[in-house]
Formats: C-alpha cells, structure tokens, sequence
C-alpha cells in the first residue's frame, strides 16, 4: 500500500471538525475501499499528486469538471487576463453576453442561456422552469438516476420529507413502455421529462440512450406540451460538441450543463428554446458568485480548445484504446470485465462481483501503481491523457489481474 | 446621465441570448431605475468601473461578497500561492481541514463545518438537517425573510408548487408573540426555525433581532428539540467576528455562511454543533465544485485579515460616519431619510416615497456623481472604504438632495 502518513493525520484532523471527516461523493471513507488518499496536493495534466507525494494518472478527472487536463494553459491565462480586471463584481461582466452567445452558437437546440453554479443548481433550475412554463406539476425521472442533490433529487433520503418528491414519477431508461405509462399516469399534469444523456448510474453497467427511447421523450413531450429536459452536467463536451443527444436526431426543450464546461471553475449553465423563454424571464435564480466573471472567460477558453482539439473525437478514441486493452488483458487472464457506456466515460464492473470484492482489489492494486481508477463510479478521459498513459493503464491492469 | 453606449451594445445583445437580458438579483432592468449600467470592466478596492469607463465609489461591494475590496493582495496571493498547485480535483486538498477547523475556532457554536458554493446551499442544507436530525417536517420561517432562490425559498412564485412550501410555517420577525404562535401551529412537527442575522428584507426599514426574540427562538427550539438556524450569508463577518447574535448571548445550532466568507471567491458554509453532527453524516450533501481549493484559501486569508483589521469595528465607524453624515445633509434640506438597520449595512429611504420616486431620483443622481448606491436594498460596506470616500459620498448627497 502506498505510504498515506500525512494522509492519515489530515484525515484524524477531519473527524473532529467535519461530520463523518468528509461528505458527499469526495468521501474516500464511504466511496472507497481502503487504501485511497482523500487529501491531494496538487495536479497537472492528467497527473494529481495526493498529500503524501504518490503520483497517480487521474481517470477520474475530478469527477468529470477536468476535460482538457488539470491546469490547462490555454484555460489559466484567460482566467488569469479576467482576475486582473474583476471577478464577482457588483454586476456581470461582457463575458455573460460573449459566453450566452457562445453556447447559442454551439448548441442546437439553445435559444438563450442561464448561468449558475452547481449542477444541481441547473437540473432544479430546468425543472422550476418546466413547471413555471406548462402551469403543471409532475416530473418524470429515471429510477436510480442523479440529477443533484438538492431534496428532490439526492440519493440519500435523510432529511428529504415526502412533499419534495410528491410529483415525481419514475420509469425505467431507455424502456419506452415505462416511460409511456409514465407519462400516462401523469396525464394532464405533465410539466417534464428528465433524462440523463446517457444511463450513467452508479454499480450498474451504463447504456446509451436508444433512438427509439430518446424520440418516445420527444413525442410524449411535443403531444403534452411538456419540457424533455436533457441532464448534460456529467456527460456534456464528452460525447459531442453539441447536446449528447444530437446524433439521435433528437433536441431538448431544456438542458442542464456544468462539470467539464469551464474546465474546473465553478459554473454550471441552464440552456432554453424559445418555447421557455418566458417562464425563464419569470423565474427568480439568482446566486451571489453566478455572475463570477472568471468562470465565464474559463468556460470561453475551454469551449474554444474543445472544438479545436474536437475532443469527443479524441476521447473516444483514447476510450476506445482502454477498453480494447483492459479487454485484451482481462480475457488472457481468464476474468470477465464489463466495460459498459460511451468509451469516453469508462466504466468497469467485473462479473460474479455484487459485493466489489474484485472491482475493490483491481483499483486498489492499480492505485499502488498509480492508476487513479474507480470501481463503481464511470470514470472520465481527458484530452491531456496520451496513448502512453493509457497503454500505462493497460500495463498495470494485466500486472493486477495476474493477481486477482 | 452617464454615457453607457458600450453598456447598451451589450444590453441589446444580451436581450438575444439570455432571458430578460439578465436574471434574478443582477438585473438592472428589473432591481433600479435608468441610468444603472448593467456590465462591469473592472474593480480595484472600493472602486468598480463600468463598460464605459466610468468609476464609482461601490457601497453595493457585489452584493456582499466583497468586504476587504475587490483585488485584496493577501486574498489574492493566497488564491495565486494555491491554483499553482490545484483547484478542483478528484478530491480535496488539506485547506478543507484548515477551514473548518478555522471556523470552528472562530464561530462559538461551531463544533464542525461543511462547505458549498451557494448561499442558497447552505440554508437549504441547514433545513434538511434539521429535517433529518429531528424526524420532524415544519420550517418556521419569518415573511418577507429573503433565503435564497431555491424552489423552497424564492421570492418569485413562477415554477414553485404548494409543495414546495407545504410544511413552511410563516411569523413576524422580532414578535414573540408571533413566533410563539407559528410553533404552537407546528406543535409535535416542529424542525427548525429559520431566522436572518436581522431582518434585512428589500423595500422596508431594517430591525436588528431583540435580546427578547433571540431568546424566544432559543427557548423554543430548546423545548422542542427543533434546530434554531442562524442564516449569516448577508451578514455573516461584518456585524461581528462570532455570529451576528454573539453580542445577544444566543447561538444557533446550525449556521448558514457564504458572501463574504472568501472575499468574492465562490463559497458557502454551514456550521452546526454536536447535536446535529450525526444527520450530517448522513445527509447526501456535495457539488462538483464544492471542495474546489483556491476558494478555501481566500477565506483563510479572508478570515485572518478581517480578524486582524477587527473589521466589523472598522465597518460600523465606517457607517456611523455615513449615517451620521446623511442624516446631516438631509435634514438641512429638510427631506426625511429613514436610515435602518446595522450601520455597516446602510439601508435609507425616503419618508412618504411608496413608489421610489425619491429613492430613485436620490440614486441616479449619485450614480451621475460616481456613487453607486440602491434605492430600495442594503447596501454594504468594505475595509477598503476610506474616510474620505465616506465623505465624499456625503458631499455628493449634498448636491442631489439640494436638487431633490
């Protein structure tokens, strides 16, 4: 096990001043089999550095924000050009304008932009909106899928009390059967349709969305006057440069953005056709840090890169090589490894495996390696990530498995 | 007025790409008579400059997070000495420990802190706690009480259902009787009562909390078990350097921070006591951004400076000498200005003035003078506001009200 001395001290430091000493997704304690660093020192490229000085290639990518690599040239100086002048500031700067245009532009089906903070910020925004726009109340949601974790949405029912998810109807991705009855339960009072851009659920095999799946949201949602609300915070600029679902033939009403849109800086963003632009003029959202003008000229810089270095291309290709590798190297060991979703958002799980006995010691032995992998999460790719690393990754699996 | 040919460019190509040209509490159009510029350049200690190069003397400091002044050298060494090594990453850095155990040395009835991005975040994390901690549903809440944009909370009722406030239970700030009453409704349900540092709603004269209502909040809440939540986002640091009702001898259990925590960097808080540590180990809490670095080390550098300068002592001398200098001019143009609340968070506004008439044409004319105030919000003051730009803005209401 690598050596976490520093770790540990930071982590007895935390029990005593933050509740379980870290929460949320970022706690190693309850995410994680033991082993794992909570604490990081610093990061580059696609390389992070934790507490006690062991280097790892990132495939987490800090859960999805880092996109073209951590301290991205192009990204900081624009960032630092910005903090020179103001950042939040007593009002918005140009760069709300330049950056809602931007995504006018690239996106196909946006009209306008909203921005935000938090990815929950937007996927609560969308809904407000939906409901603001139709007059109406329910919410078709996925069974098990994550839009946030704000009362309506988050995984944990502690202190969620029934009324925050009283509209709320499921139904099974990508099965149009439970999404038409659904809808049918709903009927009359259909405000929207949420769907994740592809079924990204964690411990479970991912799966794109089917078009026959994804053009039953359209149909029910043109027939109801209801949103279809397309969530893009986790998957957004990975899969396309416009909405995930653009090569379906597909567009949303509302879309949800943040994560990887500014390459780490805070921002999330709510993109709208002309049919909810009303009902967003009405809404209240606001925050104090939303109009923070350095995440703004990140996200420019970041959008700008993105289409130069047509990055959903290049990440499906180094997906791709991993998979077509860690394929090679399991089947030669005689281990069956399902490597499930768009090859750009990896996602491991190994067979006979329920209770992560191997999925645990596979990441564990490649973190001693210093493979950053995850054994239930998707992972995420970047454009700083090269052939090298990943043939790395590849390296190390086969040196892990040998010993599974 | 001013020149704000840039500004109106923008303006109309805002109108294109984003709803109403600008949402929520940033928009000019909306919060403040012609002649506001909607679009900042730059913003350097207490000073902001629009599009068009004009200046102001900012008393607005973006709506709270500023309170050392824009560009603070400690705060932004600090922020440079971190994002050189890692901002957001696949997890946190040790300044999450740093902070919290900061606050909880700093804030009395701190035994630990978590970290969000939100002001919003914050008081909605405080409710579920409550909600968790208590196995119980009703949410006292003063009307007209301002605490945040979430469904639960905002001002506008576009998008919201009944549910979303089913359990909220409404009373007078500052009445015990009515706050007593609204808990006797809630008898056997009772959460948490939620209650601003003072009342510091939009529109009318501010009333810091009585010792007696302070007191009754803390009774109840004894009595019942239900959590008092403290929300400290507006004005959290700047009445105090414990919280906002220290000087009352009354602590919350749970307290909600953001504004001006960081100096304008991203960031919110929630502080609890032991009581509530448990629900916050289980409560489903985070955000992509949350436990992003750079914002943590400027509210270290934050917290120090403001401990060193003793700035709520320098903020209230600050506002004193603004009050005082005010009251001066207006009554020798005999015009009556109410002048509420803290005295570091000036609110005026005008006798016999239900339409803004005064307080409009008060602003605008000080706008023209490069003072930037608001007819009908508190506003807020800085470390960076010198004497001398408290004067000036005393002489400039001088010239204006002669003319009123």
């Amino acid at each position: 096990m690598n050596n976490l001395e520093r770790n540990n001290a930071l982590v007895a430091r935390a029990r005593r001043v933050i509740p379980g000493g870290m929460y949320g997704h970022m706690s190693v304690q309850r995410m994680l089999p033991a082993g794992y660093p909570q604490f990081f020192d610093r990061a580059e490229g696609a390389r992070l550095w934790d507490v006690d000085g062991n280097e790892y290639i990132d495939f987490m990518c800090a859960f999805g924000p880092m996109i073209l690599g951590y301290r991205h040239p192009g990204v900081e100086a624009a960032v630092a050009q910005q903090r020179s002048k103001g950042d939040t500031m007593t009002g918005p700067s140009a760069l709300v304008v330049e950056l809602a245009e931007r995504f006018v532009d690239q996106i196909s089906h946006a009209d306008w932009a909203m921005f935000a903070k938090n990815g929950t910020d937007a996927t609560t925004l969308c809904c407000t909106l939906a409901r603001g726009a139709t007059g109406k109340r329910k919410l078709l949601v996925a069974k098990g899928a994550y839009h946030g974790a704000a009362p309506w949405c988050t995984p944990s029912p502690k202190g969620v009390i029934e009324e925050d998810r009283s509209h709320l109807v499921h139904f099974e991705y990508n099965d149009v059967a439970s999404l038409t009855a659904a809808a049918q339960s709903a009927y009359g009072d259909l405000a929207g349709i949420v769907v994740s851009a592809f079924k990204h659920d964690a411990f479970v095999d991912q799966a794109l969305p089917t078009r026959e799946f994804a053009r039953a949201a359209r149909r029910i949602s043109d027939e109801t006057g209801a949103a279809l609300i397309l969530d893009e915070v986790r998957a957004g600029f990975r899969l396309s440069l416009d909405t995930s679902w653009s090569s379906l033939g597909v567009e949303p009403d509302l879309s949800a953005w943040s994560k990887a849109i500014a390459n780490g800086y805070a921002l999330a963003a709510v993109l709208g056709n002309d049919r909810f632009r009303d009902a967003a003029t009405k809404v209240y959202a606001t925050g104090s840090f939303w109009m923070q003008a350095t995440p703004m000229a990140a996200a420019l810089a970041t959008i700008s890169a993105l289409n130069e270095l047509d990055a959903p291309k290049r990440l499906e290709a180094l997906g791709q090589r991993l998979r077509t590798g860690l394929h090679s190297v399991a089947q030669r060991h005689g281990i069956s490894l399902r490597q499930t979703g768009p090859a750009a958002m990896p996602m491991m799980l190994f067979d006979d495996d329920a209770k992560l006995a191997r999925g645990n010691a596979f990441c564990t032995g490649m973190l001693e390696l210093g493979i950053y992998m995850h054994p239930w999460h998707n992972m995420f790719l970047s454009t700083a990530h090269t052939e090298g690393d990943i043939d790395r990754a590849i390296a190390c699996a086969d040196e892990v498995l040998a010993n599974i």
